[in-house]
């Protein structure tokens, strides 16, 4: 069993900081478990564009308000607590916080906090190009 | 891209409720993460004695508090709010809610959702035995 808070983590390297965002690891691809649980929060006002060619992810609200819109489709939808997002199919994504948004992410595969940041403020998956990008 | 929101997943038959606790399954096997998502509620007052021959899982307190006790080492860790657990070797453990405690929880591999209840109120993995307990 591994027992873990956000306090320690947030005072430790698991936490990066980049631009518009900013998440704290509490478990990475080293643990074993298969996914990475991150606990990340988009600041408001930025304009968050993403799009993870390496990665599933789901992303569930945990506070702040704002909106996603999914890039494949032009579709907006609102984000509040209580809502969860899913890229299941690596899309194109933006994400617009009106106020900071605190979420609890998943990866699929794990993040594995060796990553170094592209230009873009996200990195590269394992052993992939760095047009990847995971949080 | 999926979007669910917890209010109507929890007015659907994505909740489940059991001897203790309460669980919104959010993302299920079927949406194809490859992981599943839950809401997980542990009841006040309850002992909740937990063993997942067939999952791991992580844990992350949202709210609440109380004790985990791993049965392995016999450690007892405090539950609050940015706590998080990890049953990653199968751990045997005791949760006893002092208040309600509301968690996100991730199963690898996920539940299918079409789990049958035994008679510890948990149900069993697919293909699996009914000793196998998954929220």
């Amino acid at each position: 069993m591994i027992v873990r808070n956000l306090p320690d983590a947030a005072a430790s390297d698991r936490k990066v900081v980049s631009n518009g965002w900013e998440s704290i690891r509490l478990l990475l691809k080293n643990d074993g478990m298969g996914f990475s649980f991150h606990i990340t929060t988009m600041y408001a006002g930025e304009t968050l564009r993403m799009h993870y060619k390496n990665h599933l992810e789901s992303v569930f609200v945990l506070s702040g308000e704002g909106t996603i819109e999914d890039l494949g489709t032009g579709e907006i939808h609102q984000l509040r607590p209580g809502v969860l997002y899913v890229l299941n199919d690596h899309d194109r994504h933006v994400v617009r916080p009106k106020t900071d948004i605190v979420t609890a992410c998943v990866f699929n595969p794990p993040v594995t906090g060796r990553e170094v940041h592209d230009e873009t403020g996200a990195y590269p998956a394992e052993s992939e190009l760095a047009d990847a990008a995971s949080r």
